[in-house]
């Protein structure tokens, strides 16, 4: 859950007057997304959700961000947009942070995501992909492979006091991914962040996606194998070939892959598996006891490390063909 | 910012599958209330709050406030009113814990009322006791008067902590509070949390109030004792009489005072001062650090305490008349 920003009625009817949406009929922080405040907003235009941007998302970003998520919806692609001013801006701020008003998207996440589920995030994670061509910005990966390494050295220490000897084998799958990993895959801009909580439903289909913070340009199929370490997984650690299989087949309804997309997924799974255990472990000792937003155990992308480690070849079980 | 239970989809279909209300199709987190978990929940039906009740809300109370909320709605004064599920019931359960679904109540709270609020909240805290008038549930207010002296007993040497000295003018507010405390006057349902928080507005106009979890059959004027403490003191301690003439002329438009009650104001916001004083003393000292609702200073109504001990006829030049 997140507010950290707390906006009075003054500060919202300020930044209300410069829109076209009318008076406000109801405001309140709602608990979605860790790395800003939310609040729902309802105006005499309808409902919308203020975004107030917090330290961890840099400003000379949001144009990116916030460029992305109009584009998608001016090509059809379901997602928050962000609403423009009389003066034909997005970016506004308040109470001297950078700040957002969003369309709402209605829709739901799924806690235990089903096969059905799976075919039907796949499918919106290739509109996803498709949709954003030809967006002008860009934005490089800043957690991309190439970043793993280095943040790994910074982490070792912590590595060790997760799980003796854990270090060296982190060392090892670094190195291993570095020698296979791809790097002449299509590319496009890409979610980065396309787990369960930040996609929503109707009933059983796919509405939308939301959070595009981590929203970057890199290759196309590093995103379906985040989203297949992030849906495809049991409680239990077991890799859910049938979900992974019903992923891949909805993509592919769209999109269909390269054989050079197809035979590169293990190790793009590995390498996804290792960005989501790496950030995991950081935020693990960097967040002080007590804190408001608990981190994310790095052990369960530990667990889905050994995985693709041990059986390589488990995510090509789910192969559409 | 109060979210301690989550819920999954699967909760939450099984919840909605006793009800009318059709499917979900929107669900988030809210950030109000601080004694339990809010969400926004929107069906095919319109939109509403689930609210789940955390252990500080005695389960067999339950009845008392979802009866009056509903009473208040069959009386034509505008609150979240519990919504029935087919076999009747308002008060339900979700993930073993206590729930209700509640209608949405629109509007916005002021976090700096001006005296036109005061006069709007006046008039909305009138209408309430008046709309509460035959409601056959009872509830004595465990926070009453009877009940400040003994809880002073357990926070002597917290005062003391948060001002040298404190402890023995405390006891002398209490004697003084006991001693010219009213018994006699009109009784009925009060909303005893009658703070701008709890209070709705529409544009300028009054829209509705929600927590209802103080609400309790005790003396009519205490509440407006309470709500002048709330709404008519400005951040640097100072009474505002002009927003108390306001209040109280808002309130006697739909029910004038007694004179007895009217006599009565002084010691009852004396005594409204010292309740807040109180609870706001036992939370400061009871809160853990790093908890995740921050406590309210109890610095605030121990000046609010000085200000009616120093100059108890203050209210009286807010009288309407």
């Amino acid at each position: 859950m997140a507010v950290y920003t707390d906006i009075t009625d003054e500060e919202l009817n300020a930044l209300l007057s410069d829109f076209d949406l009318g008076a406000p009929l109801a405001f309140k922080g709602i608990a979605e997304g860790v790395e800003n405040s939310n609040f729902l907003l309802e105006t005499q235009a309808g409902r919308f959700i203020l975004t107030v941007y917090e330290k961890r998302v840099r400003e000379d970003e949001l144009p990116f961000f916030l460029g992305l998520t109009r584009w998608l919806a001016q090509h059809g692609y379901p997602s928050a947009t962000p609403m423009i001013d009389k003066a034909g801006e997005a970016l506004k701020r308040v109470r001297g942070k950078p700040c957002a008003i969003f369309s709402f998207l209605p829709g739901l996440s799924v806690r235990r995501p089903t096969a059905a589920h799976c075919k039907e995030a796949g499918q919106g994670l290739a509109r996803l992909h498709l949709a954003a061509e030809g967006f002008p910005l860009t934005r490089a990966n800043d957690l991309g492979q190439e970043a793993w390494a280095p943040l790994f050295d910074t982490l070792r220490e912590a590595a060790e006091n997760l799980k003796p000897g854990l270090a060296a084998v982190i060392e090892g799958d670094l190195a291993h991914i570095a020698a296979h990993w791809p790097t002449d895959l299509p590319r496009g801009v890409i979610h980065a962040d396309y787990f369960p909580d930040n996609v929503f439903f109707q009933g059983p289909l796919f509405a939308g996606a939301i959070d595009f913070y981590f929203a970057c340009v890199d290759q196309l199929a590093y995103d379906i194998a985040v989203t297949l370490n992030a849906w495809c997984f049991e409680a239990d650690g077991s890799f859910n070939i049938t979900s992974a299989r019903a992923l891949l087949a909805g993509y592919e309804a769209h999109r269909p892959l390269t054989p050079a997309e197809r035979a590169a997924l293990p190790v793009l799974a590995h390498g996804a598996a290792m960005r989501f255990f790496l950030t995991r472990l950081h935020d693990w000792g960097a967040t002080p006891a007590g804190a408001l937003v608990r981190p994310k155990d790095p052990l369960e992308y530990e667990r889905k490390l050994a995985v693709h480690r041990s059986a390589p070849d488990l995510v090509l079980l789910g192969e559409a063909s």
